[in-house]
């Protein structure tokens, strides 16, 4: 009989946005896993440590940070392989996800790997975007409103036309492009209704107006851009 | 000294799915505020339903389904005033949200009316768009890829537009427009990589491919589109 395979979300940071399903599932768990940036350590485990109970076996993927793509595949794989083992032996296996495992997560990665031999639940979890909405008090979309999600890492031009082609924008991981998305937002006019938002949910979370933003952005840190949510009208 | 209202996101409509946050709010609150159709039940409240003590106070803002904004409008003027009474009067207030408050929710009217003058905490919640995902085992994006969020009623020369310009789309509010987003999607050839999801994460949900996807949608209804989010490639 072999074991189940969770993929649970954990929403953005902090541990009271977890759901009531990923809690209970991690809470029983006999098996976690996790992805940690390698060396250092792992924010998924860091949201659900409260959780963990003790003596449970731990399935850590080293991760490296790499504009290259072979190193991380190479972690998912020895990963997948532990994981497998774990399920062949009739263990469950609960994969902690930050965020939801299906949007911008690792996860995709392991479940791509082992959907087709194993059963793979994921549950999901408040992505970044609604959290960062939630703190800057800016609703994300109403009625026949269009929401684009972006990465900060596309180019410029590319950023330019997908926000003009919405009512709302969510760009993430803002990081080291952040003077680059200021530039294409100012261009636009559209600086005053943008919000940056930083480590959102955690306590050393910064929420401010785009114009008052730092010069310096971590790699978790949104825009959030509302060229008029209805309500607002 | 006035309450806080608290605009609370349930997830999709599983119980489980409610954030550890917003389960305590509920708990604890002794005035809650939901919308429900005209004469109809509450989805909100019915989410909800197993956290809500007995004995507390309930404003029901009864919202007329009507393509005119007016009626609609109105009931989040009565409801509003109903809500600044309690906060006036010192309660907390909790306002009771399917999905994520700040994400095509009601909820941002009544943030609208009262932000101003009263203090609002709005705690997100998982949506339908990473519920849907997680349900149809379709990552929704990873990397650089750009994800559209679309509503159904949207004209079919926009849907197709849109469509085009991102690697992953989720259409919402499906509904009695399936037919003409079938149309677009076929145009586009893309109706393999099509899944349908009804009801997601309630005991009647269905999950199937497009192709297979009933003639008739209900209004929660899903289409989650995506061209190859990149563990697929």
């Amino acid at each position: 009989m072999r074991g189940i395979l969770y993929g649970v979300g954990l929403g953005p940071g902090d541990p009271d946005l977890i759901t009531v399903k990923s809690s209970r599932l991690i809470s029983e768990a006999r098996v976690i896993a996790y992805p940690s940036l390698s060396g250092g350590e792992s924010f998924a485990r860091s949201i659900a440590a409260d959780l963990i109970t003790t003596g449970v076996e731990e399935i850590v993927m080293d991760v490296p940070m790499s504009v290259e793509r072979g190193p991380a595949q190479t972690a998912y794989d020895v990963g997948a392989k532990q994981i497998e083992a774990a399920l062949l032996s009739g263990k469950n296996v609960v994969c902690l996800c930050e965020g939801d495992p299906f949007f911008y997560g690792s996860f995709m990665y392991i479940y791509a790997r082992l959907v087709k031999n194993y059963q793979i639940e994921v549950v999901p979890g408040v992505t970044s975007i609604t959290a960062c909405a939630a703190r800057a008090g800016t609703p994300l979309a109403a009625r026949n409103e269009r929401l684009t999600v972006l990465p900060g890492p596309l180019p410029a031009e590319e950023l330019r036309v997908r926000i003009e082609g919405a009512e709302s924008v969510a760009i993430m991981k803002v990081g080291r492009h952040l003077k680059k998305i200021r530039g294409v937002i100012g261009e636009l006019g559209l600086t005053e209704q943008a919000m940056y938002i930083e480590r959102v949910s955690l306590p050393d979370e910064l929420v401010c107006s785009l114009k008052n933003a730092p010069e310096k952005a971590p790699y978790f840190s949104m825009i959030i851009l509302t060229k008029g949510a209805d309500p607002w009208l």
